[in-house]
């Protein structure tokens, strides 16, 4: 292991006992102070990024990733922005639970605690850096960034401010860094620190993802695609289905959340295809449907075996009739990535079986799954949409950011 | 990967929907019965377990192995007992907690679902194959097992007997598989088999728990070793302290919440010192300690920086003298391995700073760190004590097997 990285756990683990017991006055402060002086100083993180752009550009990146990684002015306000709404977010850190006393006097509780030092392995989103310190920093956890290359001046900028920063409210500096070498196998090195490094968040693209995923011998909290689905039950109302549709597959088509494909009950079919085509024509959505569909919908392409298990992120919609709940539910649990499920229908029965036997990390009745996100549920900003089932399941706000510990209040007891 | 592997993956994989919806008298049914018939069927255990002991003595295993591989009547009937004690625990699947309202009407709670496919590995003994399965089963998880190859014979019979009781049930067979090849190639294999295995949980001495961690690639509950702390503090109760340290020492040895290293307050050493080696000459405890203990104990040795570190087993004890709490909590905190540690101490401020410090997944106050169990702590039966920090930390009993799904009654909310 390069002399540095160790040095990185190292400073990351000295910074853990004071991050561990800081107060949350403290640590809004802090992120208050940081988000005035990410403001204050964007022309020079303007500079830092012109750089990243520039070295993009000589390397002909294609513009839907030049947008990504470029800051403007507003993107750099937006970023100070979390941090004040991180600020304000209650600090799950220190709340004592499930406190009860034995029949033996102990009395015993859980205490939320941070998780110590989490790493962050990321694309080239320079706002990335200031949003997972942010939580991470509310949380009294440590946290070690490893951003994409592409970003590298624009990363460093930001956390030498966040840095800055944390000196002078007499914070510990090295409750951030950063990696700077951009190398592969330093990246792969990063995931093998298991002494110094608690969790691994991947925040990207699957590719990215799964090598973390592959490679990583630290516990790593998996975030993930989203093949969702949306169930359109036989006695459905044809109106909230495809407004629902049309809400799921198109108000913003990049998200993992996103619906990419339809299950309609076949006695439902004919009342419903036609209208909902109607619908998703204001979109241009290309649909892609089994026989039965095609055979009601002729602009329809045939769907294949493919489709079914993948996530678009584009105006494409897949389609698949089934004949039974049972059908329904099946189909799902075998093709989707345990994000987002939605069933339509006003049956009761149908809409409790499909709460309990579907298996993924938001299930719905008579909603849209574009809901599944930190915000919409009431708990703000997030880290990301886990789609694992250890540790946290589904939008991973503050909570998902902490442990807990038993303490045990005794008064000499011993075991016999 | 071998046909093999990949048929238990697959089968488990479809057991796993039955599981899912099972309904707690069903699993209380079948686990009630099963225990009735490995006390009907001991004999034919014992006779399995036979060949395993021939085998292993003409290995030369060593006797101490021999004993943890070895089983008899009374130890069948103890795990038919654990069984019967699972089936009266309270069961956590499908309960709903945090449900909410939102703003936009939108209805939001967790419900509690099983992880899915559980693989255990461990070593030989062969009472981890009913009480894994046991605790998993309960919680509507799908099991794989990896036993030591020295008890194949007997993890047959017990996997054996386990399956025909299901059938008899009208239970998925396949809600248990032993993986009878035991080779390591094979076990190599199983901890790479993401596509089919939600999360592994080893269970065995270091080597094994590190193995895993290393060359996992699904997620791994670890279950860890203990070098467990007693701190005396300068206001502790002396006969409170030395009883505490006797019991949490010598109660039981050779566990991982028994106490491997004291450290002790310098103003407190010469009172505490020697009423505690009385104490512990009992048991004939060997005691290492620094400069200031052995001046104190004519008869200790002089530790050295290993003994620190050093998790014995063994009727041997460090200890170290420190100047104050903030010492004492550093030196914890540098050498302990997340287990359970306590504080004994009359004051009130050293107490709370203790609890809040120390980094450990159970802190106590005047208590013997071998309480950290399930029972004790109130919830049963345990699949391991978790010493990191994700998912699940302490004492694992059902609720550490379950993981949780959002589930949103609408009225046909879309997102704007």
């Amino acid at each position: 292991m390069s002399q540095t990285l160790i040095e990185i756990g190292q400073r990351a683990k000295m910074a853990e006992p004071q991050m561990r017991i800081m107060n949350t006055a403290k640590k809004n402060e802090a992120l208050l102070k940081i988000a005035s002086e990410l403001e204050k100083q964007y022309e020079f993180i303007l500079g830092e990024n012109a750089e990243d752009i520039r070295t993009a550009e000589e390397n002909h990146m294609k513009p839907g990733l030049i947008d990504r990684l470029m800051l403007t002015k507003e993107r750099i306000f937006a970023m100070a922005e979390g941090l004040r709404q991180i600020s304000a977010l209650e600090d799950p850190i220190g709340e004592i639970s499930e406190m009860k006393r034995r029949p033996n006097g102990l009395l015993i509780g859980q205490q939320r605690v941070p998780l110590g030092v989490i790493g962050i392995i990321y694309e080239s989103r320079p706002n990335v850096t200031a949003d997972a310190f942010g939580l991470c920093f509310k949380t009294g956890n440590v946290v070690i960034l490893k951003g994409g290359s592409d970003a590298i001046c624009s990363n460093k900028a930001i956390v030498k401010i966040i840095r800055d920063t944390l000196y002078k409210c007499q914070v510990t500096e090295d409750a951030i860094q950063l990696i700077e070498s951009t190398d592969r196998e330093t990246t792969s090195r990063f995931m093998k620190m298991n002494e110094y490094v608690d969790v691994l968040i991947p925040r990207g693209g699957a590719g990215l993802i799964k090598a973390v995923v592959m490679n990583s011998t630290i516990p790593v909290i998996e975030t993930g695609t989203g093949n969702c689905h949306i169930y359109v039950d036989e006695s459905a109302d044809i109106k909230m289905a495809a407004d629902i549709i049309f809400n799921a597959k198109t108000q913003r088509i990049g998200v993992c959340n996103a619906c990419e494909s339809l299950v309609v009950h076949e006695n439902i079919k004919e009342a419903l295809l036609p209208a909902m085509q109607e619908r998703l024509k204001e979109k241009n959505v290309e649909l892609r449907g089994d026989e039965a569909v095609c055979n009601i919908l002729p602009d329809a392409k045939a769907a294949t075996e493919e489709d079914w298990g993948t996530e678009y992120l584009d105006y494409i919609l897949s389609i698949k009739t089934v004949s039974s709940v049972d059908e329904a539910i099946a189909h799902i649990n075998r093709y989707n990535t345990g994000h987002s499920e939605a069933i339509i229908t006003n049956n009761y029965e149908n809409a409790q079986r499909f709460l309990n036997e579907i298996d993924a990390a938001a299930v719905y009745v008579n909603a849209s799954t574009r809901f599944t996100d930190g915000f919409e549920f009431g708990f703000g900003a997030e880290i990301g949409i886990s789609t694992q089932k250890l540790h946290a399941r589904g939008p991973m706000g503050l909570h998902a950011l902490t442990s807990a510990k038993y303490i045990i209040y005794g008064n000499g007891q011993v075991r016999s």
